[in-house]
């Protein structure tokens, strides 16, 4: 893919994003875009191809917002980068103009998106890449839910250190309230709420506020995803504890 | 080595190909060169340093062709690259100004290839860099071997999904003939022909014409290599099946 | 991290150094910085974010060299290097008019290292990132030991292809003298001196003086820290054996 953005425009300044995530694992392309697409320089032109579809017929697409371009197979994966952005444009790519001459089955990467994206950061107009469209493929976010005095959460991603990171937010924690607040696991397991990994002992678990703006289960030290099992989808409760947090 | 590049040539544009090659497998980097350098702009330089006999008494090679100039140990990591263009000039590196003042005798990817890429790369000519030399280590491609209505393939390069990737190509294909073609792999297993991964249902097993311009055996959503214990040189056999394929 | 330094100097040349460590190893982040450091181009950054403390009291640290300037926390991750430059300037990162808006407790390499690096880039002077500090946390180097005619090393860093470095060097080897040198490993395995990988067998193990200046004991074609069960702090130990070595 490099190659190709190079020769067709030597200026490009190309930064590799997450090359770590299970292949084909949708949900976690999107959620690593959503939480870092916006530390980057306007006018990016972010491609993203996570793409266990590539050959079939989903569709391609760049969508331009308010300050960047997105680019990747129409499955969701730029969607919730998307849901945080004005969206001003969306394309479907059709000019095979741009494509390289042999578009393979197994790699749009290489053959589409590449040569795509290379066009536009030379200054082609969105609208020369196909007809436009009226939507694109949306995943669905796991919203927290309230049950009385509890908040419902569940992880949405682990990263590469482990940390097991919820859809859990600031504003949930307020939503509990200004007491202390317990995190619960599976198994009647938890763990308490610290501001940093090293606000507990060498190995304990502990559930921080992190980088992503999201709650994150961790371990100091160590893996929570190993230790402690967890996996996207498991259940993470916040409920009342009526008395302030010592952890922080 | 990009430390090193960067001293000598502050403009050099520096792209990695492939750091995920099991450490030392001299076929395995083969494979990978072949199938990307064409990808490149002209002009490119491509620095190989899967080399397990650094050290030893095997040659350090730069080779010039029409559209771009390869730098690497001699021991056959470009030679399937270089099969496919053509050659002009063949050197050995012995000119040892152009050497970190020091070479170390484990790493000359950062004490020779990467002061010699980068000196090429201002505009040294290549007899600059040593004597000529009238060829370089070539190692054998496998070829796919016809017996009576069969052809004899092999796996030789597995990737980073695990998809397997063998000797046969279009080609071979074709060879078969234009009926339904069956893909045996040992043990009696075999796998459908389908256009592109999802051409089977998420966990089955299916063979794609990839974007190497290889037959491959993958596992839609999965790993062929996990999934089915293929490595490189298992057998993949192809044959007239006589009718049509369905997983088109 | 790269969106950001771009995002405040689109000129800047991003280098990746090490990412393949052990999450919040703190000596291997001191080792792999001390032996690649200087074959950097005079006057980059160097920016280190193995981490384990962020967001409690630890320090962060900006250091101005003869040659170069060293951005991290400050837990000892840049000590080794620093041990071996001249040191002009410490500073304490205190000025949050160059952190971005929100600073997490869980990632300062994107919040704090990298816009204070690409300030730095930029020509800002170091005395405008905080106050003055008198010095910094320095690791513990263990020197190696003299006891009778044998010199009792250890492992120091396991690099990624499973070769075991040690805290020897050229300087112990000509301690011990101009004669043969054994090198004992634990559980009273042995293994030759060579001048590089390949002067012993294909599996078979050998002490190598490696690129990064230290003794490595290392397996050809393999992995001495799997077949030979080494990790940091294992002992290796040099003696006088009286007759020159073979496997040269």
């Amino acid at each position: 893919m490099k190659g190709v953005i190079l020769g067709l425009n030597p200026r490009a300044n190309i930064i590799d994003l997450a090359h770590e995530l299970k292949p084909g694992d949708i949900r976690a392309g999107a959620f690593s875009l959503m939480t870092s697409y916006r530390f980057f320089p306007k006018g990016t032109i972010h491609v993203v191809v996570i793409d266990p579809g590539v050959g079939s017929t989903r569709k391609a697409v760049a969508i331009k917002t308010a300050n960047y371009c997105f680019l990747g197979p129409d499955n969701g994966v730029l969607s919730w980068a998307l849901a945080k952005e004005k969206i001003l444009e969306v394309r479907s790519l059709e000019n095979e103009k741009l494509f390289l001459n042999t578009v393979s089955q197994t790699f749009h990467g290489r053959d589409i998106f590449a040569p795509v994206a290379a066009n536009l950061s030379k200054g082609i107009p969105l609208r020369a890449l196909g007809p436009p469209l009226k939507g694109f493929v949306r995943l669905n976010w796991p919203e927290p839910r309230r049950r009385g005095k509890e908040l419902r959460g569940e992880v949405v991603y682990i990263d590469r250190f482990g940390n097991a990171i919820t859809n859990l937010d600031r504003a949930s924690l307020r939503l509990i309230g200004n007491g202390g607040i317990g995190v619960s696991l599976r198994r009647g397991r938890s763990c308490p709420l610290g501001a940093f990994y090293q606000a507990v002992p060498h190995g304990k678990s502990v559930a921080v506020l992190g980088s992503s703006g999201f709650l994150e289960i961790a371990i100091n030290g160590g893996s929570a995803e190993k230790s402690l099992g967890l996996a996207p989808g498991a259940s993470v409760v916040l409920t009342a504890t009526g008395t302030r947090n010592r952890s922080r």
